[in-house]
C-alpha cells in the first residue's frame, strides 16, 4: 500500500477501498460532540464521568495517531502541517491534552476548544462544502436583506421604546434592550421576556408587524431556498431526478423550452 | 356472497358494494382515539366513564369480529395471521381486553396500547399510504438538512452556553440543556422558560438567528413541499385539474411544454 | 328614479352612479364592528358611553330604513325577506333593538349579535366572495391535511403525555390538555404554559418537531397560496399585469407555453 | 472642481471619483443611530457618556457643513432649501442642537428626532429606493389582504372573548384586550401573557389557527416575494444571473419561452 493510498483511506476518497474508515471517523467526532456536551451536564455519576474521560482519551489517542499518519503520509509534509486542515487535525486533539493533567476539571472554555473537531465533518461531508458554496452565492443579497432588516428591527425597537418606555421602565429601559423585543417579535420567537402593555405599544406592535414580519422573514427564505436549490444541483440519482426526466420527456417531441418554479 | 368478497368489504375495495363498512370503522377508530385521549382525563363523571367503558369493550367485540371474520375469510390463513396487517389487527383489540379485568385502571400504558388502532386507518385511507411514499421520496435529502439543522443548533447551544451560563448557572447549566433553548428559538417556538439576559447572548442569538431560522426551516420546507406535490399527484379530479386542463388547451397548439412552479 | 336603482345604489352596482353609498355602509359596518369591540371595554367614561349609545342608534335607524327600503324596491318581496340577505339585513338591526330598552347593559351575547352585520360586508366587497370561492376549490385537500395534521398531533401529544404526565401530572394531566401543547408548539405560537422539562419529553418534542412542524404547516401554506393565486387571478390591472404581458410578448414569436411559477 | 461636482461626491454619483465619501457618511449615520440608541441606555459610565457627547457634537458639525456644502453647491438654492432632501438634511443635525445646551439631559423625545438621519441612508442606498418601489407595486393586494387578515383577527378576538372572558375577566377583559391576543397568536409570536384555558377556548384556537395562520401570513408572504422579486430585478451581476443565462441557452435552439417561478 502506498503513502497516499493512507490519506485516501482517511477522506473516504480512495477509489477501490471502501469509505469506512472516513465514515468511522466522522461518527468519532459526532460522538465527541455528543459527549463533550454531556460532560457539562452538573451532577453526573462518578461512574459516567470516567468512561466519558476514558472516552476523551481514547478520541485523543485516535486523533493523534491520525495527525502522525497524516504527516507521515504527505508528500509535502510542512506544506500539509500548515495548512488549514494541517492545524485543525493538530486543534482537533492537542486541546485534550490537558485532559491528562489533574486540573482537567477547571478549565472549562479549553475543554470546548475541542470542537474544533467539528470541521474535520466538512472533509468528506462534500454536501456541507456544497453548502457552504450555495451560501457564497447568496452572500450578497442576505448581507442586503439582513441590513434591511436590522434598519426594520430598529425603526421598530425605537417606535416601542417611545411607547412603553414610560409605562414599563425596567423592561423597555432602553433602545437596545427594545431591540431585543424587536428581534423576539419579529422572528416570531417570542419568548415573552418583554412585551407590550399599554393600548398604543399594542397597536404600533399590530400595525408593523404585518408587514414587518415579510421583511425580517427576507434572509431566512433566501437561506432556505438556497439549500434546496443546492440540494437538487448536488444531483441526487434518486427517484426524484428520474421523475423530472420523465416530465421533460413529455415535451421533447416539441423540445420546448421547461422552466423551474421557484 | 364469496369469503373474498368479506375482505373487500371490509377493506373498502368491493368493485360493486359501497365502502360505507370500511368508512364506519375507520370512523370507530377515530371515535376510539378521541375516546381514549378522554380517559386519561382526570374527575371525569362516574357515569360517563361507564360509558366510555361500554363503548369501549363494544369496540373490543367489533375489532374482535373483523378480525376472526378476517382469518376464516382468508385463503392462506397463518400467513394473514403472521402478516403486519393480522398483527395490527390482534393488537387493535388485544391490549383492550385487559379492560375486562376489574383492575383495568391501574395499567395506563397498557391502554394507550390499544392505539395500535389508529394504523388500521393505513388500510383504507389510500391518501396516507401515499404520503408515506411522498416522505420515502424526500428520505435522503430530509435525513442530509436534519444533520445539518442539527448541526447548526450545536453550534448555536454551545454558543449560548459560553455567554448565559455564567449569569443563569440554573437555566443554561449545560450545553443538553442550551440544545433545547435552541430546539424552541430556532423553530420560533420560544417558550419562554430560557431566554439569553446578557448582552452577549442577545447579541449572539441575534445575530445567529436571522440565518438560522433559514436551515432550521429546511427540513420542515422538504415536507411541506413534498405533502403539496403528492396531494397533487394523487389526482384530484376536482376543479383545480380541469382549470389546467383548460391552460394548457391554450398553448396546445403549438405543442410546447408547460411546467409546474414549484 | 326606478324602484331597482335603488337596489343597485344600495349595492354598488348602479351602472352610472357612483357606488359612494355602498362604500358609505361599508364603512358604517367597520365603524359599528370597532364601536361593538370599545363597547366591551369596561370603566370606560359615561360621556363616551352616552356616545357609543347615540351612534348604535343611529347605525339601528339607518339599517333598518335600508331593510325597508330594500323590501319596497323588491319585485318580489316575499322571496327577498326569506332569502339569505334578506335575513343578514334584519339580522343586522334586529338585536340592536334591545339597545333601546333600559336593561341593555344585562345582555351582553345579545349584544354581540349585532356583528351579523360583518355578513353585510361581502355583497359589495366582491374580492372577498371570490377568497370564499378560492377556498372552496381547494376545500377537499384542506379537509384531508387538516386531518393528517390532527393525527400528527393527536401522535405528540399521546408522546408528550407519556413522557411528562408523571412529572407534571398537574400540567399534562391528560391527552386532551396535551393537544393543546401539541396545537400550541407545532403552529409554533409557543404561549408557555406548557412545555416539557424532562429530558425524555424533550427529546421526543425535538425529534417529532422538524417533520412536525413541515405536516402542520401545510393548511396553513395551502391557505396562503389558494387566496394569494386567488388575488392574481382577480385580475388587478395594475402594473403586475402589464409586466406579464410583457414577458409573454417576448416569447410570442414562437408561440411556446409559458408557465406560472407557484 | 465645480460646485455640482461637490455634490456628486457627496451623493455617490461622480462619474469618475471614488463614492468614498457618500459611503463614510452612511457609515456615520449608522454609527450615529447606534450611539442614539446607547445613549438611551442608563447608567452608562460618566467616561463613556462623555464620548458618546463628543461623537455626537462632532456629527452635528459635519451634517451641519454638508448642509452648509450643498446650499453653497446648488444652482437653485431656495429649490432645494425647501425640498424633501433639504428639510431632511436640516432636521439631521437641528435636533441635535440641542445638545449644546445644558439641560440636553432632560428632553427624552426631541434627542430621538436625530433618528430623521436614517432617511439620508435613502440617498445613496438606491437598493433602499427599489425596495420602496417594490411595495408600491404591491400596494393594493398588501392592503387588501392586511384588510382580510384584520377582519379574521376580529372575527377570532370576538370568539375567545365569549369563550373566556368569564373564566378570565381580568385578562379578556374586553375584545380590544382580545384582538391583541389575536394578533400575538396568529403571527405565532406568542408571548404568553395571554392565552385561553377554558376547553371551549382551546378548542375555539385549536379550530380558527390551522386556518388563521394562512390568511394572517399572506400579508408577510407578499411583502417577502416582493422583495426577493426587487431583488433580483435589482440585477446583480454575479453568479445567479450567469446560471439562468446558462439554462436559457440549453433551450435556445429552438427559441421557446422560459418563464421564472415566482
Amino acid at each position: 500500500m502506498k503513502r497516499s493510498e493512507i490519506i485516501q483511506l482517511l477522506d473516504g476518497t480512495h477509489p477501490k477501498r471502501s469509505d469506512a474508515i472516513a465514515w468511522a471517523m466522522n461518527g468519532l467526532i459526532i460522538l465527541s460532540a455528543i459527549v463533550i456536551a454531556l460532560e457539562t451536564e452538573p451532577g453526573l455519576p462518578a461512574e459516567l464521568q470516567l468512561w466519558l474521560y476514558r472516552f476523551e482519551v481514547l478520541l485523543l489517542a485516535i486523533f493523534a495517531v491520525e495527525y502522525a499518519l497524516r504527516i507521515w503520509a504527505s508528500e509535502r509534509r510542512l506544506k500539509y502541517i500548515f495548512s488549514f486542515w494541517g492545524v485543525i487535525d493538530l486543534l482537533s486533539f492537542l486541546p485534550a491534552v490537558v485532559l491528562l493533567t489533574p486540573e482537567w476539571q477547571a478549565v472549562r472554555a479549553f475543554r470546548l476548544l475541542r470542537l474544533v473537531r467539528l470541521f474535520k465533518l466538512f472533509r468528506s461531508l462534500h454536501a456541507l462544502e456544497r453548502l457552504v458554496a450555495a451560501f457564497r452565492d447568496v452572500r450578497e443579497e442576505l448581507i442586503l436583506f439582513v441590513i434591511i432588516a436590522a434598519l426594520m428591527l430598529y425603526v421598530s425597537a425605537v417606535g416601542i421604546y417611545i411607547f412603553e418606555h414610560e409605562a414599563q421602565p425596567e423592561t423597555f429601559r432602553s433602545i437596545p434592550m427594545s431591540l431585543w423585543w424587536a428581534v423576539a417579535t419579529f422572528t416570531t420567537v417570542g419568548y415573552g421576556d418583554m412585551y407590550p402593555i399599554t393600548p398604543g405599544g399594542r397597536l404600533f406592535t399590530s400595525a408593523i408587524l404585518f408587514i414587518g414580519l415579510g421583511i425580517v422573514a427576507v434572509p431566512a427564505a433566501i437561506v432556505t431556498t438556497a439549500l434546496l436549490e443546492a440540494e437538487t444541483n448536488i444531483g441526487k440519482k434518486g427517484k426524484r431526478k428520474k421523475k423530472k426526466q420523465k416530465k421533460s420527456e413529455v415535451i421533447e417531441p416539441s423540445e420546448t423550452g421547461t422552466s423551474k418554479g421557484e
